[in-house]
């Protein structure tokens, strides 16, 4: 079903798809096409020169990387939904990914993070003044894109993207008050994911579906989808901090462990262990000296408490709602497979 | 012509006026009345409680006061162009006050400030995170009142914040490069002046045009009015720290000078002073020992070169701009009397 673009010069593509779309409503967009739109786009931003300590942060951050899913999911719910030009939603998408990098720019200072996408963070290679201002202005670009969008899309895309953004906010301050709260429930962490990350993920897809027209119920089930995954996919990064191959997960094994960080692991580790056990954790926790030792053995305890498979009951848990929100949308089912291969992409990566 | 409002209970004004305007079209809102709407929209703002580091640095911004002029321009702008519902202009009257909180919240992290509004600043009351975060909420909540404008004007309002709120950003910008540029000219200065202070009293006016389906010709004219103000009123705020009253300016004098602020003042003296005046003059820039004797000689210099009396030249300048550019608006003279007496009370203050 899906468009064969091997022999088409993708700077012709929209012209061929559109063409192809209004000979066969069942033809959709091959995923990797929709990709290097997003790429084209962020590419093509007009970004100014000066000044140059405002906007050079902000090319670079764009151009650092990143797998760009977010806006991607956008275009494929427009195109899932049937958007009589895929063109109308690029701009909700960019405002996606600008949005996105704002707020990486933002939380890597708050985080004092050295380090992003393999490079150095904004703050680092410019300084923390610098880091403010261009983390403002990729917001306030964010807003310009969106401003592009068809009017009588734009009231409801606004009121759903502003939710999404003080929700992000949200979950970014009871992350970082979490570092100095003794006791996080697993509903106050769950709580904590769904805003810090999970609900851009529904709301790139619900954009897409308000710029297709979609019926305010099936927008809201494309939202739920990516609610969802974007839960399990969470909690599938705690797992990997632990149990994930380092060479392919990319980072150091343990890193949480060693930070202390309040991962469902270890909260659902405090949560269900003996008094002893609580107690040795918590010693553990007080421990900077044994860096390797302190990993082996806070990874014993898990093991011991089962704490892995508990995480995972949770996550296939989401999974499973992901994708009986995704059924549930009036939609052909072979319409929805490039979601289901990419979410199936993001939810076994690295493992 | 002005509404008398000393028998009206102002928790009813706005079906008071509103009858009253049906029946006389010149009738306008007292521009106190106006204020004490946006005192009251700006409490009735509905923020949330939690998470409190998010939101109480929040409402503590709003709360230290400030003198709410921007919002004040848009509704008196929307009454001028007799908008049919004053209310319609209320949501963009408080984006506007709550971009200008965001930017003070960001700003006053940058310039390291101890003081607003004669209180602590965000990041000293709390923290830079939490300031940081804060001010991106307060951005975030801007936004979602321009989502609550008439969905007609919204593009329009849309587009012209958010060049706004680039402009804002790279003035600021600019402000922070010009601490480490050697040699600033007049017109670079200008031009951050422009950027960081004017075009958002210009904004403010020019959204509650568009909000009352103004020409684009008029909608600009009130953005000139605006931003030609609003450059006078920098000059003077650069005269002020020099030569205002330090008992009714609220200020110590000479604040400008002891930081070696790039004012228009120092600025002009360097342009025009001989070579030994300016060798002089950039000896005390680098003194940093004799405070008191600083502001004593550089003010000597200043009335030598008679830079005083050119920053006042140009600061009529543009108050003969703003003016001009009123006065080409095609309504009645006595219409525009509240906008002419609210920009007296600005560039006369405290001398």
């Amino acid at each position: 079903m899906r468009l064969n673009t091997d022999n088409v010069d993708v700077t012709d593509w929209h012209r061929y798809s559109y063409l192809s779309r209004i000979n066969s409503n069942t033809v959709m967009y091959d995923t990797n096409v929709l990709q290097q739109r997003v790429t084209q786009g962020l590419s093509d931003l007009g970004i100014p020169d000066d000044p140059g300590h405002l906007y050079d942060p902000i090319r670079y951050m764009l151009q650092i990387g990143g797998k760009r899913i977010r806006p991607l999911l956008t275009l494929m719910a427009a195109d899932l939904f049937s958007i009589a030009d895929i063109e109308e939603a690029m701009p909700a998408a960019l405002a996606i990914e600008l949005f996105h990098n704002f707020s990486l720019v933002h939380d890597d200072i708050m985080d004092n993070a050295p380090l992003r996408r393999g490079h150095s963070t904004v703050h680092e290679k410019w300084n923390p003044n610098i880091a403010i201002l261009s983390g403002d202005n990729l917001l306030i670009m964010a807003y310009t894109q969106l401003a592009k969008c068809p009017a009588s899309n734009l009231p409801a895309l606004l009121e759903t993207f502003n939710v999404m953004a003080a929700e992000v906010c949200e979950g970014q301050q009871l992350d970082m008050d979490f570092e100095n709260t003794p006791t996080v429930s697993i509903g106050d962490y769950l709580h904590m994911i769904r805003l810090k990350t999970s609900v851009l993920l529904g709301t790139a897809l619900k954009m897409g579906a308000i710029l297709a027209d979609a019926d305010d119920k099936d927008a809201k089930l494309i939202y739920n989808f990516g609610v969802d995954v974007g839960i399990a996919f969470q909690l599938q990064d705690d797992i990997l901090d632990v149990y994930g191959d380092p060479g392919q997960f990319g980072k150091q094994r343990g890193g949480d462990i060693l930070a202390n960080k309040k991962t469902y692991l270890l909260l659902k580790a405090l949560e269900i262990a003996d008094t002893a056990t609580q107690s040795e954790l918590n010693d553990w926790l007080a421990d900077h000296d044994r860096p390797s030792e302190k990993i082996d053995r806070i990874t014993a305890i898990y093991d011991d408490l089962g704490v892995r498979q508990q995480v995972e009951a949770v996550k296939e848990l989401h999974i499973k709602q992901a994708y009986t929100a995704l059924n549930a949308i009036p939609i052909a089912h072979n319409r929805k497979t490039p979601l289901r291969e990419l979410a199936q992409v993001l939810l076994n990566r690295r493992q």
